[in-house]
């Protein structure tokens, strides 16, 4: 099939990793290159099936290329989508996959050379583990991938930003940087921030006693330090509206068990459950298999 | 084998059917009486066989128990106890499943005839899901039950207590009633308020993108409000410090961010994820193999 051409991979942990594996199981790809700084990851990803070629060189590695992902930290995909584009061919599809958008989209829109070949794009779907040894072809089945579009993005390099990204079993939306940003920070990163402020705020003497309510809630705490760091910082703006949120409904808890207030602890917990239900629902839903 | 006898289990939902459940499944006990409200209900749990006997009378179902469970809400086990220690056997172990302690054995202490024959019992196992419906006989394999016993609670009581807890699959732990309830503010019932805050907090519109970090930091949000608006006022005290310690960590995060100071966010991460991986580590260790 490989419809898609050669397609190279700029950062093979995760993220990246499963996207090759996703295409190379699929045969959507006629060869996946992996660009990478340590050679270990990078032997470490072929061994695993997540491409077929390596490299550390990202000139040489996204020459040819027909797409390139961008898979590197948040902070830095400005600076190597700049650098892919001086070296991709004019005609290549540049795309991300990072889980902030609107600081990415505006550095890459400021040089026109990057712009008329990137779509910004990110994939929801991540996990408590980093690294290629965790990746999988199966990572984006299902899975929502944002695209965030602007006016300097050509209407093909979206069209081809569309059809890459469903190949790997993704549901497309598409939405402005600054909303996709707004959005996250509350369904993604709050989490995020509640979880490790859980597991923090449990002394470690009384862990032995913690039981699946802790285990759940605290799950995604166990994320690489680095990354997250880098994720709350791109989106910090959004992010603190979203604890703001947060706070003032832990602070209407907290007023309620001060006054014994029992109906309105009741209602506090119905709205939450109200909501629940509402996201249950909706993963069971037909259009929703995942 | 039916070395425990007679149990009369008083209140068949999630935790009173996973215990019959369990005895019938063992052939712990001779028989299992089922004790309830609701005949509709009582009639499932035998149908599910959770129960060998049921009636809506209870003292006639606990009168020739040789040990009685109270797993009714946590605002009625003391008025339950009270009425099961007037008809039981003055031989019965009475115990109980609250998930707070030190007010249920304040109300038992202050009345002899039920202190004389009670243990306040927590076995640590539950779900969001509550009813007879979601029982199973392996509810509390390998999980923690503290014991509460106090300076009324006899000897012997405390050892049949162990036994009948053990006899379930529960590890045993003892600890006063006013420690039980500090330490499940914090592993339990702060877990609750925060996955119910963060529910509430995520607009219903931006649910379709939220995955898996919202899903399971929230996944008790969807546990029954009566029975969580009972326990969050038994425990009111104890769940606003833990609330308040979890208050200081969020509010730490949103100071750093605020500042975009990059050492702290990334101190503040690191901290969380140490703890969650030690809490990892106890969970995998031999000695807690759940």
């Amino acid at each position: 099939m490989a419809r898609l051409g050669r397609v190279a991979v700029v950062g093979v942990g995760l993220i990246g990793g499963s996207i090759g594996m996703a295409l190379r199981d699929r045969g959507f790809a006629s060869t996946v290159v992996g660009v990478g700084r340590n050679p270990r990851t990078l032997e470490r990803a072929r061994v695993r099936g997540a491409i077929d070629e390596a490299t550390t060189d990202l000139p040489q590695g996204v020459a040819e290329a027909d797409v390139v992902v961008v898979c590197t930290p948040v902070d830095r995909i400005v600076e190597d989508a700049r650098r892919v584009a001086d070296a991709a061919p004019g005609t290549a599809l540049i795309t991300d996959a990072g889980s902030t958008k609107r600081r990415i989209v505006e550095g890459v829109d400021q040089q026109p050379r990057v712009a008329e070949r990137f779509v910004g794009a990110h994939p929801m779907s991540g996990s408590e583990r980093s690294g290629v040894d965790f990746a999988r072809a199966d990572l984006f089945q299902n899975r929502v991938c944002v695209l965030t579009p602007t006016s300097r993005t050509p209407a093909a390099k979206l069209h081809a930003a569309r059809e890459f990204w469903s190949s790997l079993g993704c549901r497309i939306l598409e939405m402005g940087p600054s909303e996709h940003d707004e959005v996250v920070a509350h369904t993604s990163h709050l989490p995020h921030a509640v979880a490790a402020s859980l597991a923090a705020a449990v002394p470690a003497d009384w862990l032995p006693l913690a039981a699946g309510a802790f285990r759940d809630c605290s799950r995604v705490a166990g994320a690489d330090a680095e990354l997250w760091t880098a994720i709350f910082r791109e989106n910090r703006g959004p992010l603190m509206t979203a604890i703001g949120k947060f706070q003032d409904r832990l602070a209407t808890l907290k007023y309620a068990l001060m006054n014994d207030d029992e109906e309105s602890i009741r209602r506090w917990w119905e709205e939450a459950r109200a909501r629940r239900a509402l996201f249950e629902a909706q993963q069971s839903s037909p259009s929703n298999p995942s």
